[in-house]
């Protein structure tokens, strides 16, 4: 056994509170830790394929020296697992093994796998538990706490889902440092985003210092402002949407994509398009669009979506933060302020024009 | 149009509140009553083939006049519809419709419509709002309100589902009085149930007076007493459980007979069985097995169930009732009485025996 690992705590109050713990080392205590929130009996591991043959043996290991009972369910890595098909194999599964509303599902992966667990957890028997282990930077940051899960249909992503709140989250920050560069990334977008939208020092720090360096703190921050935001919005009516920023042109480029971008450079596009244009409206103060290039260039984050504005605007349009033929955008004012606007569906397209560096 | 109805509004507070509305004709004016509630500009009609070519038409024409674009999706009558399949294309459909989180599915049918379109309303982008009207007794004294959604799984029914309130239940009496003797016999089951769990002397004048003569009081009546164990108990963590009464069992012979028996037949054999082994263990008042037996047979339901005791609780087990290794049971102890048990799972088999009536 290792030595006592340092353990950072962050409580999060919404409908369900719960703790989300980061720090070193921690998947080795998983099993411990869970039984802080009450040991179920058993506990179904869901994961991918390239995170299980990592770290699912640990996992499983931990929690049977926590006496829990554990079985596993891995899916193919990638979004298209995040699908009703995926979805429904997985409930017959846990099904088939008897799960009661006392059990448990341990989403042990990326937002992929949380997003899928976390919805099959919130509809199983009307809502049983789930532990979320991110094993990604971006999932560590942003999709394991909040309580949004969800898989897609044909056409949309996250369309379908539930506000569930997970019963814990745990972050071993050894696990992050383990992923590939492109992974990194990925993650390191979001990490921007909570910079832009709320804390210029946070982004002026990030331009300074690898955040490599100091990926412990760098995960709590976010995880802190997302908490304060969640616990003021749950249900995402109003603030929680600033988390949306870059997301809404993001998601068109990843839909554009057929999914080959991954979200975290969709966002990286969507923010950068979304910033220039508004700088361009003047809405925005000269200059942060100078700010926010830098930072994602520190991190080789890309600026500029490789689809023209219209197929951006329709493709970000089949996407569902559009409420009747209004559509609610995130625009940035300066560093570290953004600020929600409502729009004539209509108009995206020419914020995805204004915001273009072709122009 | 038709002269003003008289409305019986109850009001059910809950983590989303609303109002269940009842009376005569209401139908004729359901979009009006829709508008109370803030109009969608979308309405979705979710309905099966026996009730939509009935009632359809009227519901679409009252939502057209009130403003509200309409749409419908029909679905087979029967258990069989509340699957994962038919979910799919329900959300796939309401997708291509570009239904948005201000927009509305309206369930116009029994318990198989309403729990199906409410579960679709609840995952649909994290939530969209719901109406409730149904066109069936079981459906408008239990589940209509309460908002317990579900679909059933390959093995097990309600395995997957939320709580997800309704915005509005419209329960026209004039519909139910067109209902086929068999589904008003299904129904009366779940009244009956009102009150052997709470309520003798509505028991005693179910028995006295025929339900179909003062039907409209028999309704609000039981949502009345459904409302207040809901707001007790939304989560179905104590009391809340006092309404799966017969249910149980009432579920092993639904499986048994792979669905053939409906759902109020079944509960009454369940509600009978256990009765009969309360009484027969000493725990229920001595003549509460008799009382029960009478207001059944006046309303032409069964009280034994054609299968072994062990069939029953093998069924029954498979459901998801049961925490863990134990399985919570409603148990009377007189007429308007019941209590909550916890017991070994295994012990199931030992009601069903004592309770058969070939014992």
């Amino acid at each position: 056994m290792s030595e006592r690992p340092v353990i950072n705590t962050i409580h999060v109050q919404a409908s369900r509170s719960y703790d989300v713990l980061s720090g070193k080392g921690l998947l080795e205590d998983i099993g411990e830790q869970i039984l802080r929130i009450g040991a179920p009996k058993k506990a179904m591991i869901v994961s991918d394929d390239n995170v299980f043959p990592l770290y699912g043996r640990k996992t499983a290991e931990s929690l049977a020296r926590a006496g829990i009972e554990t079985g596993s369910f891995v899916i193919a890595h990638g979004e298209g697992s995040k699908c009703m098909t995926v979805y429904e194999s997985l409930l017959e599964h846990i099904s088939s093994q008897q799960l009661t509303r006392s059990d448990m599902l341990v989403a042990l992966g990326g937002g992929v796998t949380g997003d899928l667990a976390g919805f099959a957890a919130a509809t199983y028997q009307r809502g049983i538990r789930f532990v979320q282990i991110p094993t990604s930077l971006l999932a560590a940051v942003d999709s394991s706490v909040g309580g949004k899960t969800a898989i897609n249909l044909e056409h949309g992503k996250n369309q379908v889902g539930c506000f569930y709140q997970p019963s814990m989250v745990v972050c071993d920050t050894d696990v992050l440092k383990t992923l590939p560069e492109e992974e990194f990334r990925n993650g390191m977008s979001e990490v921007i985003k909570y910079g832009m939208i709320g804390d210029a020092a946070f982004l002026e720090r990030l331009k300074k210092v690898p955040s490599g360096e100091w990926i412990e703190e760098v995960i709590s921050h976010c995880v802190a402002m997302k908490r304060d935001i969640v616990a003021r919005d749950e249900y995402d009516t109003g603030e929680r949407m600033l988390l949306n920023f870059g997301h809404t042109l993001g998601h068109g480029v990843e839909s554009c994509s057929g999914y080959e971008i991954p979200h975290g450079l969709g966002v990286a596009m969507g923010m950068a398009v979304m910033t220039r244009a508004s700088e361009k409206m003047g809405i925005c103060r000269p200059g942060t669009s100078e700010i926010l290039s830098e930072v994602l260039q520190m991190y080789h984050l890309p600026e500029e979506a490789p689809y023209t504005p219209k197929e951006l605007a329709d493709a970000a349009m089949a996407d569902k933060k559009k409420t009747g033929d209004r559509l609610r955008i995130v625009v940035p004012e300066e560093a570290g302020r953004c600020v929600i606007r409502s729009i004539p569906a209509g108009e995206l397209v020419r914020w995805a024009e204004a915001g273009s560096m072709n122009r």
